[in-house]
């Protein structure tokens, strides 16, 4: 394709490989075993880098940008675990770093955080970024699948990562929501930073909940700018109302929700997973490369970033086999309390803190789900929505 | 807000109006009725213009260009009318002119294909481009309301232009094609130079048939890129299925499906009509000035712009109250023909030079919507791809 796109004036002069017994269809002479051959090609300026292995990666993206060499990378994973060094490293040798095929594939969010949505006017930027376990929940709630034939075959499709505990455990999206952090607002944290869940724990039960009230389960990345500036991350199982943009996106698909100035939703969609939406969003970075194009990381240098802050309360469905296992006492203050024979169920606010602290609702048998409006500042005014939802609800 | 936007350290110096009557809620010495005043000061580095005076908007923006300072527009008509003479006057200066606000007001649109969709990957552009007619459409199609009815809903909640044939008659979203084939190609265009009409001669009985389709009637702008890399464009209504992202963009919303290389699309959605999307484009593109981003017109000064042609075929559905008033000789092949007791159509494929130079689909009585795939290269193949299609139809 690369040699398709004749403007962009690209040859690929080597490509290195793991497994040299495997079939390819291009020429032998352009494989090579040994990283070091491109990495110290001086007529090599761009290195793309696509493997699995984040520690190999690793290496090679930062002897490529010590080494002077324009990097493209598609690894999240190793991106986000190594942000701080690469960011420096990035700086010091000012050489373009991209890697928009790393949060959302085909979808330019990277680009559009970075370039277009200047950091004062983005309220918030909520997506679901990772197309595999989209892919499962779509399957649990369209077609009824369990859960082992929904990661079956979304292995089988290749969306899952080789290693389906980075999907289905959230750390996947987590590593994700680092990327978006950086760019739409300048944070340069880790996934230590902030809560995260996958979607292990969703039970038949929280599926039917989810039915009755009218809503679908999502694992969505969230960043919300609070009224004090502050910002609240976490990337969390989240019940989404059918107004909501995130609704429609199913199977394994990606969408992001970004809220600017005033009140206004913006709204993209495409392909979050899969090696031609990736491939696509790669091919963009290597033409930008063209005319010299690099994140200028402006929100982070140019400006003052605002700090994550785990001051704030999330509105939670938690739910579980035994009301026992329900904590009620870590609750801010609760709104519906179901006990039934299958399973018991608490809605209410709980202390993100809190949450972040303790683990009882990450035991097996408990699920925590998000309510729609996850984010709430102040419990106090949280009563009082509480009574026109509820009031909406019974007409 | 622009002060409350503390980083991007803007000041409004002096906002030029035109009644100076009007209540304002803002000191009176901030205004003047006198455009010189805001030209000629050499204090004033960004202009922002916002009129809906096409002409004054032209000899405000560019002058200001000439005398070297950045422009900030949303005036999509004044630009596509003087497209050659403000590019020239760009290059000349080297100063930024942005005018994101000109299409799909909050969508990012402009900048997306001048920074990440790079031409050779760039398949087509479809998009709801003007939100006065969409919300017309959909006031029609799901509140049964009349033509008048709607089209006055929209000037009273401030979607439509203040001259509303520019919406209806489909020009407003021809000058945004205009933008589109610019920034996705690098065509400099102008609206005699393709296919357009509006929405004034959809019939009730249009909507009948799309509704046993299961279509939704859209005005859509379309850019394709053909097998031999020349461009097909044109504004038509459209009948859009329900697979398509374009169908729920409803109201005052707009929508627009990029497809790049290896049949990927991706989808962008927000709102395109009234003051605070349109307000919310204009900040990023001032904020975006703090870094001094100027569009590079890429496509169209570094690189072979591909030509728009008009050798290729639609696939048009057009409908009439007498079978007498559709042009059968027309057609370069037919699909479907109908007559009944209140209205007549056929279905097939019309050569779009053959509708570019005519006008017989324009007359009172006639409307011409285009069928879900609209391009069509070789008629030949349509008559393939026809038989596929009523199969599904019949299931």
């Amino acid at each position: 394709v690369l040699h398709q796109t004749t403007s962009l004036n690209a040859t690929i002069k080597k490509v290195c490989i793991k497994h040299p017994g495997k079939r390819r269809s291009a020429p032998a002479d352009l494989f090579t075993t040994d990283a070091a051959e491109i990495l110290n090609d001086e007529e090599i300026n761009v290195v793309v880098e696509l493997i699995d292995d984040a520690k190999a990666a690793f290496y090679i993206v930062s002897t490529a940008l010590g080494n002077g060499k324009a990097v493209v990378s598609a690894n999240k994973k190793m991106i986000a675990e190594n942000l701080g060094t690469l960011l420096a490293l990035q700086q010091q040798q000012r050489v373009p770093f991209l890697y928009e095929a790393a949060a959302c594939a085909s979808i330019p969010v990277i680009r559009n955080l970075e370039e277009y949505y200047d950091n004062d006017l983005l309220q918030s930027v909520a997506g679901i970024v990772n197309g595999s376990t989209n892919f499962i929940l779509s399957k649990i709630f369209r077609e009824q699948l369990s859960f082992e034939a929904a990661l079956k075959q979304a292995q089988d499709l290749g969306f899952a990562e080789s290693n389906p505990a980075l999907d289905i455990e959230g750390t996947d999206a987590a590593n994700k929501l680092v990327l978006l952090l950086l760019h739409a607002y300048g944070i340069s944290s880790s996934t230590k930073d902030f809560l995260y869940n996958g979607i292990t724990s969703i039970q038949l039960n929280d599926a039917v909940v989810a039915r009755e009230k009218q809503y679908k389960i999502k694992l969505v990345a969230n960043a919300v700018k609070l009224a004090n500036g502050k910002i609240a991350a976490f990337v969390l199982p989240q019940f989404v109302e059918e107004q909501n943009q995130l609704f429609n996106v199913e199977n394994e698909y990606n969408g992001v929700v970004i809220e600017s100035g005033f009140a206004d939703k913006q709204f993209f969609y495409g392909k979050g997973a899969g090696s031609f939406p990736t491939a696509s969003a790669v091919l963009s970075d290597i033409s930008s490369l063209r005319y010299n194009y690099s994140y200028e990381f402006k929100k982070k240098f140019h400006q003052r970033p605002p700090e994550l802050t785990t001051d704030f309360y999330l509105n939670v469905y938690v739910s579980a086999a035994g009301a026992g296992q329900l904590k009620q006492e870590a609750f801010a203050s609760i709104e519906e309390s179901y006990t039934g024979p299958r399973h018991s169920y608490i809605t209410g606010v709980i202390h993100y803190e809190k949450l972040l602290r303790s683990n009882w609702w990450k035991e097996k048998g408990v699920s925590l789900v998000l309510l729609p409006q996850p984010v709430v500042e102040d419990p106090g005014q949280k009563q009082l929505q509480h009574v026109s939802l509820l009031a909406e609800e019974t007409v």
